[in-house]
């Protein structure tokens, strides 16, 4: 999507230093920074704080990774010793577990000259992949828009909620949540979104920004608002992303997704979640009972980034000193809350027939 | 209660200078301020500014706020005019109108001459009052809580989840939803309180605040993060304040109450609502209809205040430039969803026969 009108995709390979480039998003959206990726350590501290962040983002750049690491040791070991650094670096989010798993099974029968050449070459074809099914969410999506726009008088906006930011920056492009957001507003649907602020790491500034850069309507409103929201009839429909999604439909999000789901059943709004198909754990069921959700370091509750008075990067603590903080990165929404799911092949119902009806040849290669 | 092993109340007269004087909350948790309420336009700023906040101690802040109008000039106009100037300074707050009212119906039968003296001796009486109340709501909910440290192994404690501050602070001693705390806490009961941190004015800040300095077990979690910890077992009961109870026991609560309160009841953990009979208004059936929802500045919302990393009292801008932000202050949680309500009479259901059971005077003293 684009920035001050200039096209960009999340990361991308510079061909002429041979090294991958990110947009370091732990400055975004008060500076664009642009960052080499030009070590292991360098993805695995990429990943773990959040300078790329998103599961789709997170997948595509685990392939980068892995291509490095056949770069510089194309052995059946360092192969596997790749796979093991790199997956370590965040534990919830499914597409990284998938990015990694398909680059070691696709390399691995080869032999190690040619290694190093497919693996960058699937990192690319990952990254490229991504964009597209990507798009397609956002076509799948629009209707859905469509649909609230042709219920409401001619130019009254169609009034979305998204919690954390499901953008183009939290994918290689378009966004999943976000895709029919812009979709729609390319073609003409007058929309405008609530963005939650998405405490602790208020990924709703990035959602801010990404709607602003591309003109879209928004209100940026704390996590605690929706459900009040909702309640008096201001919200037409959510749709967030999900970092992990299971065979029968539950959705792990962001912390806090869950409230909201809640709170768009009790007022009979639609809560749509968007999400490519490597995002779906195929081997679980339960969600809230067996996705593993990363506690993050305490120290990120109380203390709150943004600019500073005097125009500096900064950050404030807000509680005590010594107040001890809890720190869940995400929640489980059960599947009974979710409306559907929108995937790169069209919507289904949060259940196991839904997904497995669009994906069957996933469906069938596990258990 | 206490700060640094001395006791406070959050508001007290200073008999040699004949003023007011009030902790300036907006430096809690941070730096304990003591600051002259001297003029009518300090009262007004204290509590619009919410330098007091929680609906028992605006209440009691008012009824000060009507002495010191009268002591200027005591004549019906000015009695009129005090109480419509205080009246404007926060919305939804019953407590505030409720102290309001009760000044100007005890004065205006007295001589001008007898007016300022007796509405001194009023504004204390309130004050005194609401210390009272508060206690005996701790006694009355300290039951709650000896009940479910009763069913667990000894020592291990009760696990309680608040929102926003209804702590002593918020009224002039005790507190609404920390009394129980506070007395379980002295009764030797091992409790541990989840603290919600409560966007965009951070009040879980202070609760936390409030509960290290009188040494109780706490964590100070996002507000997104309680839906998670109740799902997974992690929360006993759950216990709030509020600004504002209709007769049929809708609850009006700081923004984001409700969003807890339905994850409480997807969850079987009971929601307890702490209240002060002032904080009913007997004139409103249905809370979410009929309780106007103050909508405060949209710069709340993306600026966060803090300790900043040089130790002074500073804010940061999360948002980008120019976002806009919506900022609801209050939302409403419908009577189904509360397991009950605490007051200084006892417990009752959020019901219309709950409520006029414990207060039938005052439930038939209007309509």
């Amino acid at each position: 999507m684009k920035i001050d009108g200039k096209h960009y995709r999340s990361l991308w390979w510079n061909d002429g230093s041979g090294v991958l480039e990110i947009i370091d998003q732990r400055w975004l959206p008060h500076e664009l920074r642009i960052q080499p990726v030009a070590t292991m350590q360098d993805f695995a501290d990429a990943i773990h704080e959040m300078r790329v962040r998103g599961a789709p983002l997170i997948g595509a750049t685990a392939a980068y990774g892995m291509a490095l690491a056949v770069a510089d040791d194309p052995s059946d070991g360092n192969l596997d010793a790749a796979w093991t650094f790199l997956e370590r670096t965040r534990p919830t989010a499914m597409n990284l577990r998938w990015a990694l798993d398909r680059c070691r099974t696709a390399l691995r029968p080869l032999p190690e000259i040619d290694r190093a050449p497919a693996a960058l070459a699937l990192a690319h074809e990952i990254a490229d992949e991504d964009v597209e099914i990507n798009r397609r969410i956002g076509e799948n999506g629009l209707p859905l828009i469509r649909e609230i726009a042709a219920r409401k008088p001619a130019g009254e906006p169609v009034r979305l909620l998204t919690h954390c930011n499901a953008g183009w920056i939290a994918t290689v492009d378009w966004g999943t949540a976000t895709s029919p957001m812009y979709q729609a507003h390319d073609a003409g649907i007058p929309i405008h979104v609530w963005v939650d602020e998405t405490r602790p790491r208020n990924q709703g500034a990035l959602t801010s920004w990404e709607l602003g850069s591309q003109g879209i309507p928004h209100t940026y409103i704390t996590d605690n608002a929706g459900g009040h929201l909702m309640q008096h009839g201001q919200v037409d429909m959510l749709i967030t992303g999900t970092d992990r999604t299971t065979r029968r439909g539950d959705v792990c999000n962001k912390i806090g997704t869950y409230l909201k789901a809640l709170a768009a059943r009790d007022n009979g709004v639609p809560f749509y979640v968007a999400l490519p198909s490597p995002t779906i754990d195929w081997n679980l069921d339960d969600g809230v009972a067996d996705i593993p959700v990363e506690e993050r370091d305490a120290r990120e509750t109380p203390h709150v980034q943004g600019k500073t008075e005097s125009g500096e990067i900064g950050a404030v603590q807000v509680s005590p000193d010594g107040t001890p903080g809890g720190n869940p990165a995400f929640d489980v929404t059960p599947n009974g809350l979710v409306t559907g799911l929108i995937t790169e092949r069209g919507i289904c119902p949060a259940t196991p027939e839904g997904l497995a009806g669009l994906f069957p040849e996933l469906s069938q290669a596990v258990r």
